[in-house]
């Protein structure tokens, strides 16, 4: 048995296709310093997992499983949750649990709800003096964690990939709008990042020369129906065909939508969708062209379709993780792992730290100066800010009998050495 | 010059990720044959293009363009119509414009709509004295053309695509859903296939072992939805989780659909769709569990997505266009190509052909006895019947620059020759 003091990881929010490689990054490494780290186990379903004693060990899985997590999208290996961590209680009860398992390395991959259970998780260790490094592992489709100049997180894990996916998509969108377009000269599609610009601005990224008839509306910039319905007779009178790339978060009115534990809107659940909205509008107010409005909300294959993975984002998200192991080797705590952008002509990330204190529970704006005058498209420093993250190859996934060989990870649970608790949130409800 | 008489392929109705395969497959075959064929054209947004006597010249393109047809999803290359032709006057026109451009051969690429086509043009010419030979090429991605015992016609290209994409993202969305139970423990997502079958019974091909908390809801078995909520409750209890494919035209109510120039309803320009109103009523029914019930409604991706490829479709679909090359330079008129199924213990499609006459106009069910006892999931048989469509590998799709490297025709157009028309169907309107 090694010496070293045990690991949890744990993960938080929705989930990307690259989440896994920061944990399997995490597993590989901390056992290349098996005299510093004892098992790495795996929080199930994140925050929940550590308040129910949930530990996945995954030191005892076999380490093909482990290598597959590279091209395992999503969260399905160790689960996340969206559990709200603000019951002193709760924080007690995860001392009381990382102490019963010797827990002396925590590592938390999420975004910055995650990145403040990892402050909450430090503050409260410290407070009852029990010694735990916590070290934060960025990942966000959304891009919305860090500080909103960029300086100090350049993006995060999970962006380049729904990036590719949306320059990709789009490219394909264009074939069939191009194609289609006698009888549905106008595609509404919907993309995902709540209120936050960066994922429908990646939709320029398949036409940086502007050659698509291509519409973005952000969340960021709004417009009044009739005055979208104006940009796309617009678009349909010079070119016959429109394609309108909506965030979810764009405002056409009441969606029905119901919110999640932290208070935001959670769109996917909401009776009716901007897209939807944006397209019966169209198709009421009447075309300037024969044919009719399609629309069509993907939903979070955005953020699990592993074949649009990004080699960048797969790459970075290995890194993050295991520079989050030698920091946690070097004693350094209560930091999330960075990725900066080296001043150079070409794209290269640097790794570095930043305080969690500074990136714990704040969201990081699209900059407004991206957003083309227009209001309806990004500007030239978006596209260079965002292409090298798309990378240039495709990632080969192993495929088995014609099917996605996904990790599958065996149930080794820690034993239970503590009393069953509730999670004070989950206490008199269902 | 050559002294062969002149080709037109025109494409109908959705496109598919593989119908640019076909296209390329009969520019190519035609040239390998010289002497014979003459010029080949593509008739821009098919039966318009004819129409309008707006004639794309594929002969002239750059071979790499032609060959990166091969790659190139949906129809943006030569275009494709809903127009409905049924005015004697239109299939006048045609003959006017097949004789002023010294057209010998036809080749529709399309479902049961452009078989109808095919047919028609074949008559008028018949009628006209106008010798023309008239070779249908099968593409659907709803499987639906052909003869309801699968004999004929055992399936068409595009479905084995689009199969892969459901199989494929079925299987990601399970690390998704299993991934993210306590927030979401209820996934919705729609699939195509209007009232039929083929598209959402895919799905199962994900999990051919039935490890997922996987409902499979058919326009061909409708349930209350009661009954449906009773189903989901019941996986949420046992599984805590479910994933529910709904089949766009499984009956929930009124959408507020439209209908097409077929009369066929245009489920992806309804106000509403299957999977948000399945949605909203588990959750104002309330989940036997935390978290909502979310819904997602990918669309024209899931024909256009070109990642999502099956080789063997590719192929199939590349030998089909040669196959009906063949049939012209044989002489052989008015029928359709058809992939059958050799009796073997090992997949292998043999080609052969179906008089266009029947399978013009006829939509094919799904088999009723795929469709298990449960009413909510495939029997074995399906998942024996179209698994080797999946095929193996990964295409690989040509990559420059951060984007994928579509083919990309010159507007190089055939000389009009007659006066301007207006397609009888659009006059008088806008």
């Amino acid at each position: 048995m090694s010496k070293g003091k045990n690991v949890v990881v744990l993960m938080g929010g929705g989930p990307t296709v690259v989440i896994n490689n920061s944990l399997r990054a995490i597993v590989e490494a901390c056992s290349a310093y098996s005299e510093r780290f004892g098992t790495v186990y795996g929080a199930w379903h994140g925050v929940e997992g550590l308040l129910r004693e949930e530990l996945l060990n995954l030191s005892a899985q076999p380490k093909e499983e482990i290598a597959l997590l590279r091209t395992t999208p999503a969260a399905g290996a160790i689960g996340t949750t969206r559990y709200r961590l603000v019951h002193e209680e709760d924080l007690r009860r995860i001392i009381e649990v990382l102490k019963a398992h010797k827990i002396g390395y925590f590592f938390g991959i999420g975004g910055n709800d995650t990145q403040e259970v990892c402050l909450k998780v430090a503050e409260a260790a410290a407070a009852a003096n029990y010694e735990l490094i916590v070290v934060g592992v960025p990942k966000t489709i959304d891009n919305d964690l860090g500080d909103p100049e960029l300086r100090l997180v350049d993006h995060t894990p999970g962006y380049g990939s729904v990036a590719r996916y949306w320059a990709w998509t789009l490219q394909c969108l264009e074939e069939e709008n191009r194609g289609s377009a006698p009888a549905d000269p106008v595609l509404v599609v919907q993309a995902m990042g709540r209120r936050i610009g960066f994922i429908p601005a990646a939709s320029r990224l398949a036409d940086p020369e502007r050659e698509f008839p291509l519409l973005i509306l952000f969340a960021e910039a709004p417009l009044p129906l009739e005055e979208v319905a104006d940009h796309v007779a617009d678009l349909v009178r010079r070119k016959g065909r429109a394609i309108v790339v909506v965030s979810e978060g764009f405002p056409v009115g009441e969606l029905g939508a119901r919110t999640d534990s932290f208070g935001h809107a959670a769109f996917s659940s909401a009776k009716l969708s901007a897209a939807q909205v944006l397209a019966t509008y169209l198709n009421e107010k009447g075309l300037p062209s024969r044919g009719l409005a399609r629309w069509q909300v993907p939903g979070t294959e955005q953020r699990d379709a592993i074949l649009y993975t990004s080699p960048v984002d797969l790459k970075e998200a290995y890194a993050v993780g295991c520079v989050a192991v030698e920091l946690a080797v070097k004693g350094i705590s209560r930091v999330m792992v960075t990725i900066r952008r080296a001043e150079e002509s070409v794209y290269r990330p640097e790794f570095g730290t930043v305080a969690l204190s500074e990136v714990a529970g704040k969201d990081r704006p699209f900059p407004r100066g991206w957003i083309a005058s227009s209001q309806v498209d990004v500007t030239d420093e978006f596209i260079r800010y965002a292409r090298p993250l798309l990378g240039e190859d495709l990632v080969s996934v192993p495929i088995v009998d014609g099917r996605l060989r996904f990790a599958r990870l065996k149930p080794i649970f820690a034993e239970k050495l503590l009393p069953s608790y509730t999670p004070a949130a989950y206490r008199g409800r269902r």
